[in-house]
C-alpha cells in the first residue's frame, strides 16, 4: 500500500504516523510528480494540484483524501468516472472559523480598527461608538458543520440565530430555521448575515441588489464560503449605498483579490485574504481525520470519515 | 424627594423615568451644582465629581447611586462617616466587558491586526500566523460577576478556566480556583491572564517581575481592571524581556496615557483608552437597575441593588 502525500508535514507529525502504519509506503513530496502519481493508491492533497490529465496518470489511484473542505478546483467528473473515493477534512475547520467568523463580529461592535488606529497615531480617546453583540440577531446561511458551531457560539452570547438551508430543514443551535426560497422574506430580521455557501450551481449569484435592499442598514453582511455567491459590483454597488453597514469578506470570485477590483477602495469592508481556517494546528488535526480513515482502509473496509458525493460538491 | 443627576440622559430615556414617578422631582443638569446638590436627597452621577467638600455641602443626600462600578474616585470616608447609602451599576459592564475582552482575544489568535494593516496596505498576503483559543487555559484574577460572565464564553469555546480570588473560594464557571497567595503557582499553566481586580490596598502593584518571568513566553496578559495593579516601568521590563507575548491594556497608572509613556512605545502591546465597558446602551441598562430601587426607597424600603459597602471598596 503507498500513499502519496503531495505536501510535507512536520517532522513531529509525519514520524508518528510512519511508525503507527508499518506496512504503508509513504512518500512525501513538495508538490506533484507523475512518476509517484503513477504508483500511488492513495493520494493526499489539499486539492489544488490535480486535473483530467494528473487523473488519467494515477492509474492505481483509489481514494483521494483532500486537505481542504471545498473540492471545486478538482476535476470532479474524471475522479466520479473512475469510482475514486474522495473523503476531506470537514469539520476541521469548524473551531478556527467559528473564532474567525466570532473576532470579526465582536472586533467591530467592540471597536478594535478604531483602538489600533489610534494607537498607531499615539491617540487617546475615548470617544469611539461602541455597540453591543448580545440581544442581535445574526442569519446564517448554510448551517451546516461550520454554521451549527458558529450558532452554538452565538446562542452562549445571547444571540438569536436563524439558519437559511436548502428546504428550511430543522439545523442545530438555530432559533429558527427556513428554506433559501423564503430568504428574502427573513433577511430584514437580521442585524449580522453570515455566509457559509459552497459553491454550487444553485449558489452562484445568489444574493442580487434586492437582497442587500431588504437588509437592514445597519447590517454586516459576512462572506466565509465561496466568493461566487455575490457578484462583486452588487457588493460594491450596496457598500456605496449604505445599503449595509459594513461587509467582512474572506473569499472573492477571483483569488488573489486582484489590485484592480473596486472592492479595495470601498469604504466600510474588511479584505481579509481567505485565511478563516488556517490554523498552525491544521495538519495535526488533519492526520487526526486521516488516521481512522487508513486503518480501515487497510482492514478491507471502506468506511471513510467525511466520505464525498463529489460531483454534489460536498 | 428630589432626585438629582449630574448628566444628562437622552431625552428618550428621561421622559419614561420623569412619567413613571410622579411624586419625584428630577433635576438634569451636565455637571453638578452646589445649589442642586443642597437640596438633593438622591445623587445620580458617574462618581468622578464628588470630594469632601460636596459631600459636606449635601446636607440632605441620603443615597448616591453610582453610574458606575469603581468608586475609588469618590471621598469614601466622608460618605461612609456620613451613614450615605450607596448603589452602583454593577453587573451592567459585565454583557459589554466580556465581549471586549473576547473581541481582543479572539482578534490577536485570529490575525485581525496584521489583516488589518495589509488591507490598509493594499496587500494580499495568506502568511499571516493564526493560532486557536479552544483548548487553551485562561486565568482570571478576579472571577466576580464579570469574570464569572467571562468564564461562562470562554467554557463554551472549549477554553479551561483558573480563578483566583483571596481565599480560593469556588466560582461559577471556574474549572479550578485557587486563592491569591498561591498565585505564582499557577502563573505558569495560563496561556492568557486577565486582570479584572478592582483598585484596592490589596492588589495595589500585585503584579511584579517575578510574576512576569512565572508566566508563559506565549502568554497574553490582559489588565481591564484597574490600572495600578502593576506598574509601568515593571511591565515595559516583560514586554522588553519578552517575557510574555502580548498585552491588551484598557487601565492605567494615570489616565489619559501620558504621551511620554513608554507603553506608546512598547512592542507587542494593545492600548485600548478605557472604554471597554461603553456601550450606546449603557443609559438605558443603568436607569433598568436604577428604577426598582427608587420604588423600594419610595416605599420607606432600603432595598437596594447592588448596595456597596463603600469602605471595602466593591
Amino acid at each position: 500500500m503507498r500513499v502519496y502525500f503531495t505536501f510535507e508535514p512536520r517532522l513531529d507529525l509525519r514520524e508518528p504516523l510512519v511508525a503507527e502504519f508499518p506496512t504503508v509506503t509513504f512518500v512525501f513530496e513538495q508538490s506533484i510528480s507523475d512518476d509517484e502519481l503513477r504508483q500511488a493508491e492513495i493520494l493526499v492533497t489539499y486539492g489544488e494540484d490535480l486535473d483530467d490529465e494528473k487523473i488519467a496518470i494515477a492509474q492505481k489511484l483509489q481514494w483521494i483524501f483532500v486537505v481542504s473542505a471545498g473540492v471545486e478546483k478538482m476535476p470532479l467528473q474524471a475522479i466520479a468516472d473512475r469510482g475514486i473515493y474522495v473523503s476531506n477534512v470537514r469539520g476541521i475547520h469548524k473551531k478556527p472559523m467559528m473564532e474567525t467568523i466570532l473576532a470579526h463580529i465582536l472586533s467591530l461592535k467592540r471597536g478594535l480598527p478604531s483602538i489600533y488606529e489610534q494607537q498607531a497615531r499615539g491617540e487617546w480617546n475615548k470617544n469611539i461608538s461602541l455597540t453591543e453583540l448580545n440581544d442581535s440577531t445574526v442569519m446564517i446561511l448554510g448551517p451546516g458543520a461550520i454554521g451549527q458551531e458558529i450558532g452554538r457560539v452565538l446562542q452562549a452570547l445571547d444571540v438569536h440565530t436563524i439558519g437559511i438551508n436548502s428546504m428550511g430543514e430543522m439545523a442545530n443551535y438555530m432559533n429558527e430555521t427556513y428554506p433559501i426560497a423564503q430568504l428574502l422574506n427573513h433577511l430584514p430580521k437580521a442585524d449580522i448575515v453570515i455566509s457559509i455557501l459552497p459553491s454550487t450551481p444553485k449558489t452562484k449569484s445568489l444574493l442580487t441588489h434586492k437582497h442587500f435592499e431588504a437588509m437592514k442598514n445597519s447590517a454586516i453582511f459576512m462572506n466565509f464560503g465561496r466568493g461566487d455567491i455575490v457578484d462583486e459590483a452588487v457588493l460594491v454597488q450596496a457598500l456605496e449605498e449604505r445599503l449595509i453597514a459594513h461587509a467582512v469578506l474572506d473569499v472573492y470570485r477571483e483569488e488573489p483579490l486582484p489590485p484592480t477590483s473596486p472592492i479595495w477602495q470601498s469604504k466600510n469592508v474588511t479584505v481579509s485574504p481567505h485565511i478563516s481556517s488556517h490554523s498552525s494546528r491544521y495538519v495535526e488535526r488533519s492526520l487526526a481525520i486521516f488516521k481512522p480513515s487508513l486503518r480501515n482502509w487497510l482492514n478491507g473496509e471502506r468506511r471513510l470519515e467525511n466520505e464525498m458525493s463529489i460531483l454534489r460538491g460536498y
